[in-house]
């Protein structure tokens, strides 16, 4: 399942570290869109955590909120259904050009995704490497291996490139279907 | 797939509008807490949507939201997997004593249900008559006919209890498994 890539892909140059050429979520949930309108899959973002402290009634028409925080994510930011099958996953970009690090990834979220494998479902993290305009999946069983080196062995606090290719897939990019990730789902859960 | 019901249950005296002896969440929290621990699935509840209007980052340690506002909810409160399943539901309860009034469903959520059921999910509602103590699992189908009835026939703007004793399944009670469901949806998916 391994894809051809450049081998001086690490080389190439970083363009800015505020890089807005491939926006990550908006490519995801463009894709999203088409896979519902033909009715391919029903895949969602979740709502973001917040934790509520106060709220103001005095207007009765919308209660304002008036102090709240961003609450540590429990879960990842996208799910839904594929072909019956429950899917799961959380996307990250980096502008980092050799590796990943995973202080990016909650450790609920692995928890999370080690439970969606565990119950039958299809986990996995989508990151783009912001650097040389490339999105990889990584399946959550591998996800949760790596996390699990991190815990034990504190100088393995990254995934590498390397690992990505070796272990993940690349996304094939498109027009209409920016990010087609489901393609490499249909490879490996339904072409047997 | 009926259970037996008492006739006169519609004439049972309501304790009071504020009554928190059955707090239908909490309820729905604890057993799927239950879940999690045996094994049994993965089931959990998704963040409240809110709309983040503007954040003060002036204190480094956390971003604090000073102005928000609820949203109106385009999907459910709950979901996860059984036995590779996808699951699905919406929580709500009332305090009248015949009937649950649409009204407390959103059309969005109406729809993200149809979309569940489509694509091979497994969606419905838990509806708790707290005047009678009693759960009623409705299935998805149902729940897109009744709000389809309440969309072009004004009038029938509730799903009388009547029709939950008749179209959906009341919830055992327990005390670790508190409010069973999936006993339900064993019974109605996985026992052919």
């Amino acid at each position: 399942m391994n894809y051809p890539i450049k081998k001086k892909v690490s080389t190439i140059k970083l363009t800015s570290s505020s890089n807005r050429g491939m926006d990550l979520e908006e490519a995801i949930n463009l894709t999203n869109e088409i896979y519902i309108q033909r009715d391919i899959a029903y895949i969602y973002k979740k709502p973001i955590p917040i934790q509520v402290v106060s709220v103001d009634y005095a207007k009765r028409s919308a209660a304002k909120i008036t102090e709240a925080y961003y609450k540590v994510p429990s879960t990842t930011d996208y799910n839904g259904i594929y072909k019956g099958r429950y899917i799961d996953f959380e996307a990250k970009e980096t502008i980092l050009k050799t590796s990943f690090p995973l202080k990016n990834i909650h450790e609920h979220q692995v928890s999370h995704l080690g439970h969606i494998v565990k119950h039958g479902g299809i986990g996995f993290i989508l990151v783009a490497f912001k650097s040389i305009g490339k999105v990889y999946l990584l399946e959550a069983k591998y996800v949760v291996e790596f996390y699990q080196r991190f815990l034990t062995k504190q100088d393995r606090r990254s995934i590498s490139l390397t690992e990505f290719e070796e272990f993940g897939h690349l996304i094939p990019e498109g027009y209409a279907l920016r990010l087609d990730y489901l393609k490499i789902i249909e490879q490996l859960y339904f072409s047997k």
